[in-house]
């Protein structure tokens, strides 16, 4: 049970971003730098929450990306709902026989939901407020 | 966010080691055939479900495998925290360098444990316990 590495990029790009002070923009290169990923790999994560309207892209010479809503209103458990594969098992028919009458999955989808409840709780802004060891560690050199 | 195949296989080798009559047995090759699973999967399943004392196995002509335990004592809980990796995402400082001022483990841990806490509540016989439709599906033919 591990989140995917795409989530998990996608929670730090947001962090980051977050921690930047109003209309200031980062690029790719400065966020694959600074978790030390493949950029192919973050070039997808950004393009998949410019999508989903996380984050806003400026185009042009001194373009680059910033948030595309306040760091508060922005939760976890929204980004994890909107970017996990979230089937934890396979049920389909063909690859379970038992699938009809188990139950299960209604026990795995309880579960899910109060995982899934409990990151609703937590605004990428909680993150970072006040936690100026973070501030730090993202600051820009 | 999935179970891994070796705890899903685990759960429903579980339930249909639950649903048997007491004392009865069963065997790889019938949990492999039953579940259409590689045998060489299943054998390393039911090995490490031997090991935590999920099931006992009977040597000799006659032998197989049983639950060791009653199924109302086994919680789906029980399973996932045995056999399942929990790390939701790589916190190591070797990968992540904001990992030491990161608030987001702490979340992630709280939504784990929530998710867990409701698979406790659940048992193997919880899972079978009326459900004739399952019992059905389990039965030999």
């Amino acid at each position: 049970m591990q989140l995917t590495s795409f989530t998990d990029y996608a929670l730090r790009t947001l962090i980051y971003l977050a921690s930047l002070p109003d209309d200031e923009l980062t690029n790719i290169t400065e966020v694959t730098d600074l978790f030390g990923v493949s950029r192919n790999h973050m070039v997808k994560v950004i393009n998949r929450l410019g999508q989903l309207d996380y984050i806003h892209t400026v185009r042009g010479k001194n373009g680059g990306i910033r948030l595309m809503k306040p760091a508060k209103n922005i939760t976890v458990g929204g980004v994890v709902r909107d970017l996990e594969p979230l089937e934890l098992v396979n049920c389909s028919a063909e690859f379970c026989h038992i699938t009809p009458a188990c139950r299960l999955k209604e026990t795995l989808a309880k579960a899910k939901m109060a995982f899934l409840n409990e990151l609703d709780r937590c605004t990428i802004d909680e993150l970072l407020n006040g936690n100026s060891e973070l501030l730090i560690l993202l600051a820009r050199p």
